[in-house]
């Protein structure tokens, strides 16, 4: 049994690198000389990509703390667990690019494949939660010094079926694919609320 | 209730990689052979964003560190509200690059956008400190270990003003643009060694 | 004598940032329009040598982790060595590259000299652990709090021999050696789940 | 008064980040079908920058950890002295590309260029710790709990002083510059293991 210093010490690193990598998409845009206004405001795709993309690991962030507080001892497995958990959680970084790049171009094929693809890594990360804590739930020796909140099983649970819904949904209408891929990330920050206002 | 201990964690986590990954925007120029000298120097430009950058977020960081010293309890909120201090701050790597290319192509048009938007940024991360103090100075349940301090508010505050001014000032002139942005950042500074002396 | 905050500190923040920025291979492909999906689905190789380098640095990081649970106290010469691991550890997004690259491409011979490349840092990597475990096995006043486990020399020795076979079939056969590579890598896991069971 | 958690914990997450961002120099060369050997052999200056580097950050760092081993109190004038440190060492980024390029290339005139501002960035660092060191010698208020060594005045002083021959002597010969440049950064190395040798 180890204690958890470094297991929220290498989680820290990741997430902070990982929320400061996404903005290196902002680069400047190839401009006309006196026209760089036009060619920044037509970036607005990538800063939309990126605000979605650092409050979904935002919100990761903070369940991750939540979660952590409450655990006083790390076993090998946990470590291991929480190491798949931060390498579904890097991988944002790829679908993020995707959603500004097609959402700049605009084909609806391209952007509904970009949709997808960040469905998928969504509904990855929020899998990676769910093992992260059956197995905590299953291992009272980790010493949470807290109830059993089963309803911590709903936030990935629901997330995975929106997305789920998004991938499908998608192939008719980027839109709707939209929405329910913006609803699933607003959803894990809806949860994560409720989580908060429980633990006051 | 949590201790501060993952709020301190991921924030200078943040802030180290944000003051590195601004000097990779120094790549080695494009320079005939045997010429290397000629265009390092063009690259002037480059430093002195990269400076100006540097001793802002230095500064945020000097903040930040006293502020979190005397605070002894996290609630969600309060990650919440540092979160999105942190995703404003990752925003001044875009304007960072855009002052050094505008300044070493020298379009006037788009040397005005570039300081307008570094404004912008600026203006927001102070705005984004501004909303922190006031949720930390209506919270004496967080365990404040000190006076109040009414004036951590003049900071954002008169900086955001200073800001504002730049944008309007720039449209005129963009030498009177870049001195209020200048001054904006030196302000920072200035507040900062005010509250230190009054910490002693 | 020091304590091992620091040394701990460096290396977490060294191995976050490393598994992190491995994922920045992953850059949008060149596709024509419409065609994202096919770009992406031919982008695979890129995803199985991230997968493949994530996997080996988070075992090394796990090694690292239960390594200086044990140690209270640390030397400048363990510093030193901790710091020439971590320089070995940084050389691996080289050889990552390399591999997505040369797979992509499909070229026998490259494909050859990128597993080579992977074999040598890899057995490097091992060769560092190996010094770092015969220092604090002679300094038994780093107080380490825990047996004398000599298994542990075994992890690197044997994973440097996978890796030497690995160069040379590679010559013969570019399976019989990304066999060999893939086995090397696995044998880590095995050693640390070996290491975790008796640690319990 | 604070305790030093923070200036600990910002410097470990800047050191760590700057060693790892340095590797990204060795990205996957421009190289014929089957001829991938022939380039990554001849990148080897991009190994040896980067070794140089490490080497030079990696002291750097030590020089830190054992300095704040001894400081119990940080001031607000600690803090800003230790981000001015953090400041210079970034920008040895800029310089080691510099290096490994004109070693590829080859032109005499560049290598001199190279070399020049590799000295100074090298000369800066060495004058921000000594820096440093006079304000932590002159504030005994800091807790140090050691004797003061003066001798910690002098790996500064005499690196610079190396450096700066450097910069008269490659005028003259590439072959000089360089001898004294990379004498400097073992210097460095040097005066840590006599400092080292005196904390047993």
């Amino acid at each position: 049994m180890f204690n958890t210093e470094r297991i929220k010490a290498i989680s820290d690193g990741l997430f902070a690198i990982l929320l400061t990598i996404l903005v290196l998409d902002f680069s400047i845009p190839i401009y006309k000389e006196g026209k760089l206004g036009q060619a920044v405001l037509s970036q607005w795709p990538s800063l939309f990509a990126y605000t979605m993309s650092f409050f979904l690991i935002s919100v990761f962030w903070l369940f991750h703390h939540d979660l952590f507080a409450n655990i006083k001892n790390a076993t090998p497995i946990l470590n291991m667990l929480n190491l798949f958990v931060l390498f579904c959680i890097t991988l944002i970084n790829y679908p993020t690019s995707l959603i500004a790049e097609t959402m700049k171009k605009g084909n609806i094929q391209d952007m509904k494949t970009a949709i997808i693809i960040y469905d998928i890594v969504a509904a990855i990360i929020s899998f990676s939660y769910l093992i992260l804590y059956l197995y905590i739930s299953n291992h009272p020796d980790l010493e949470i010094n807290t109830n059993k909140k089963p309803y911590i099983f709903l936030d990935p649970s629901i997330s995975i079926s929106i997305y789920l819904i998004s991938i499908l949904l998608v192939q008719y209408s980027v839109l709707l694919g939209a929405i329910f891929l913006i609803s699933g990330i607003l959803w894990h920050g809806l949860a994560y609320a409720h989580l908060a206002k429980s633990e006051k």
